[in-house]
């Protein structure tokens, strides 16, 4: 995590990053909240053991509008969209025998509430600044996530004990 | 529930409800889901053993606007809201001896994701709508809920394993 974190911080400090005060190596220390900033809620996760069920009640109850169900071989799962204002709820079904949600849906066999995502304008900047707090990323480096965008989830016993993913956006 | 239902069908008859077909019985009980509609997602409650260091986290760590946390004593939560975009995430913590998320937080310590709140612009004819397709409220009338208006929580055996709240907005 040390060595990430390093790594990210010279990689800051070597791009033209829109730092109002001068781009000296002290500024950059000093201020490292300036140098990404947090957007919206991306989506709300449910783990569901069956996608469909769940689909058909955020359309036909709740009548929000709600996508295709789209398998994501790469993440173990298959994802629904459903539209709420500007944010979304992600309804999750596991997929194939290594499913990241299997354990969830183990403990909660109906489903429930697995994550919050939430944009931020430059990850690799934020999980430097949240490694420097002690802030626990469960990966070293980003990854890809299910919208094709670079993702990283945070530790739930350093966020409360909500599984908090941060997304670039 | 039924007598609940019943009255608020009544009640929706009885009224000028913007029902673009015509106003007779027969055109409003084939169309219960013209008269309500769902809107944005109002807030993802969190609960927490204790508000101060979950509020420091999102404002100190993830730099959202936060607000001073509030005791709702007829609620039985101190509540802080966390400002994401056009929705929020609400912290709660509980306050007194009968907490409604005491129960909650002995089974998850560290806290978690608690409920969602989803608006509508009717409650009443929202909660009789989804009685007809025998989705479960936890009360048989809306109760005034933190923000001042009327909500109901729906069952989370209903509802994929997530408690969802809905608020009139």
């Amino acid at each position: 995590m040390f060595a990430a974190a390093a790594r990210v911080a010279v990689r800051a400090l070597s791009t033209a990053a829109p730092i109002a005060a001068p781009a000296s190596a002290a500024a950059a220390s000093a201020a490292p909240a300036s140098v990404w900033k947090l957007g919206k809620l991306n989506h709300v996760a449910i783990a569901v053991p069956k996608a469909e069920p769940a689909r058909a009640f955020y359309r036909d109850v709740l009548q929000a509008k709600v996508s295709d169900i789209q398998p994501q071989p790469e993440h173990g799962v298959y994802t629904v969209f459903v539209e709420l204002g500007d944010t979304k709820i992600e309804l999750l079904e596991p997929y194939g025998k290594d499913s990241p949600i299997q354990n969830f849906l183990d403990k909660k066999p109906d489903g429930g509430l697995h994550h919050i995502c939430i944009e931020v304008t430059d990850i690799r900047k934020a999980m430097a600044d949240l490694a420097a707090r002690k802030i626990r990323a469960l990966s070293k480096e980003p990854k890809i996530g299910a919208h094709g965008k670079p993702v990283v989830f945070l530790h739930p016993k350093d966020c409360n004990g909500v599984l908090v993913e941060l997304e670039q956006a």
